[in-house]
């Protein structure tokens, strides 16, 4: 928390003129900027270098798609109940954007940010850090995928395209390799760097801190949900969804049924 | 609604490769494409031309920020009761991306849709479309601005955009024209295209529909509200906003307050 | 819209005292009155009837809980996404209560009311209104249901219950059963008048317009809401749904599947 | 968590019948229980006692509305925004029940669990929970209050209500007033246990385990949003809070204004 009185440096106007933080809106930015570069520069306050770019776009089309996954699930009931609140189907989506299922980028950034600090070095310090989770049975956030064995093949990718950009320094990487190798001598086996703990090293390379990381998880995702609308507005799923799922969750209760048959 | 049977086309995996659509995502995507072809090639299904790019840009940059609005309002007052939850913060954001801010856009494509499929041709489709409105002292959606006069300087760049894309063909631009001096005849003064209503035209041009259009709005605000969390993570606002308004809205009930004074 | 000028009689409070309305919450709510009977009084702005407190109760009991519908299922898989935020598994579920599944019943609250206020009486209206929707092939809101049959049996409940009040005049239940001869002699077939229909009716006679009923319907089925999540926390089904759904779309795309078996 | 296999017992129907948990709900739920009742029955899974009812009640009555809140002020611009989908107005308010206003009453239960749990007596944990919070400048949830001062009024009523039932034990009240007691001792000073905690103590009293009380809380303050809408649609602020909030928060960015005057 800061104690500045209430302020803001995000946008202003006048009659003839729009500002998006320093720039002028239809002057500057409107077709000249893309929507990654502004992205960056509206979050993060400073124009992008062309590597912080390159990252920051790979990360976002890796996030954007995973199927049928719960935040698919909800947003595609939710347009079924509302089609005429699109944003209320794509709200209902991005709320599954939290601790579960993308919150292991933010928690594995944090524990990459404590590394490069650590006054110990970061691989004694990722050592003590793999045996305490372990000792704890803790899982540790950024690795283990239940799909993609032995590998998630996107890690690798991230870190590739990350390492080919000369202005990445490579110390976050460094943490997160050090905590893999950590863990697999741990655990006595190779445990896969999943995508979330991959994108966490390199979204920490371009300057992007820990604590506003699910913010480009939501962007990301929106991209994502809207499209599963458009292909809902096109071939339906959600009676389907709806139906299915009242046939496989069983009543199990002891109403004293007088009429009829069971549902389930 | 289709009578498809529910099947999904965005996206399949295996043990070791990721397809988005018909896509290799690590292959043929990741450190390929940008956030913005990869928004319209799995949003529409197809890949953009270049010109298309451009366009998308340029009105994803447009859309994204607009101030201290209702949306950012309820985004901020949201984070600073949870801050553990950044996601709702831009959920209850988002749900204001609707009929009243955004939704004008689709409402005037939805018009620009009918009059360019229109028999008795754009021009006098447009004539009887503006009179009819004004006839029912219905606004037009599109048009006029509450702050920026005489003209929205966004519109002109839209069109300015649009126009220098070689594939653009120009038929809803030409409609929306056509809206503009048919309001400006009706009206006996000159009303500006707002930058929904340009929005509209040249996001019909790129080949999006009416029924998504409002996706666009929502993928593009959902980056100005993701800034507008970084800067209350830095120098928040919502405490103010609480309280201003607390004080702001009297109390004008009948409570007989016995002791102290009415708040307000 | 009105004009007003910004003010609220809602709440108040001094150092030792709050007040809800004209109300002192402590000495007089408190202890005193049910959450049913403060409800009513909140929104409605007037202390109910002990006839309106029972139609309200018989109301708010019968919309809580429908089973594994869209809202449901919507916020058990959000839950599992976020079992930090309880707020937002509900929030996600409540979305779905819009104009599909109980916007029903307020579109039959609206016509009920213009029913009632038709100068040609009643009947003839209901009559015009019946067959209207029929030329325009347009489903009427409040008939028909696709489990209940023949009839849906919670609607002659709520009809009973409403008349046992003695303050009850009866004039938008005489409408509701105007519509329903008018409709099984348009279709030939009897169609049964569903809850939300009979709800609609119920609500009216107490006094609750048209355009706050959907809020009353958000209250109970925020009821049910929670109790599925209760249940989720103690036997989760969660991961079911997801999996359940994963297998049930198939992937029917044209990804050159490179290694190993397609999804689906 | 648990190793369940999935399954409900919330609800199920037939053709002729509809049942929540084990009761007929048109035959003896709807006209016989009130909704508070069906509301403990239904989320606890079994009815409950008179003095049960009372406390929920009370409970349900004190939480329902608090002014102007960050709560209420997301209700009412998504309301303005999104007039058509009045459940999202109420879910934006609702993602505001969370970690910072309410959440302290699951906090403070948690505590309260605890010390009834302890093994050293509850005077004693309640000691050492004092202190090591002090010792740590954290606040204990349950105690303090920026307005009411020198007590809040809603504490002693909710405990002198659930006195009056004779099925309460009192060891969650003990244990409220033994960190209370404690807290004065080692602050030196008076400091108020806040409706959150007195709520919390009478809540596990009457049987409502910490893990799921924030439910209760979203139930009774999605009624206080529900007439905050009501009133919006006769008295609208929305526009007024916009307004009021764009002009309080000054712009203080560097851009070069070109012309016209910066905005605030």
């Amino acid at each position: 928390m800061s104690n500045h009185s209430p302020e803001t440096k995000l946008a202003t106007h006048t009659l003839t003129s729009l500002y998006v933080r320093e720039m002028d809106l239809v002057n500057d930015m409107m077709g000249k900027m893309t929507f990654t570069d502004t992205m960056f520069y509206h979050i993060m306050g400073k124009h992008p270098t062309a590597g912080q770019t390159a990252v920051l776009d790979a990360v976002l089309v890796t996030l954007m798609e995973h199927g049928f996954t719960p935040s698919v699930i909800a947003a595609r009931v939710t347009y079924l109940s509302a089609p005429e609140a699109l944003q209320a189907a794509v709200s209902a989506g991005l709320l599954n954007v939290a601790s579960q299922f993308v919150g292991t980028m933010e928690d594995c950034a944090a524990i990459l940010e404590r590394l490069v600090m650590a006054k110990e070095g970061i691989e004694a310090a990722a050592k003590r850090e793999v045996i305490q989770a372990h000792a704890e049975k803790r899982p540790l956030p950024g690795f283990g995928h239940h799909l993609h064995k032995p590998d998630d093949p996107r890690s690798p990718k991230l870190f590739e395209i990350a390492r080919a950009q000369t202005e990445i320094e490579g110390e976050y990487l460094e943490a997160l390799l050090a905590l893999s190798s950590a863990m697999d001598k741990v655990h006595g086996k190779h445990l896969t760097i999943n995508a979330t703990g991959a994108a966490a090293a390199v979204m920490l390379e371009i300057g992007v801190p820990a604590r506003i990381m699910r913010g480009f998880a939501i962007i990301s995702r929106a991209v994502g949900l809207v499209a599963h609308i458009m292909e809902e507005q096109e071939c339906p799923t959600g009676r389907t969804i709806w139906k299915t799922i009242d046939q496989t969750i069983p009543y199990t209760g002891t109403a004293n049924i007088k009429h009829g048959r069971k549902r389930g």
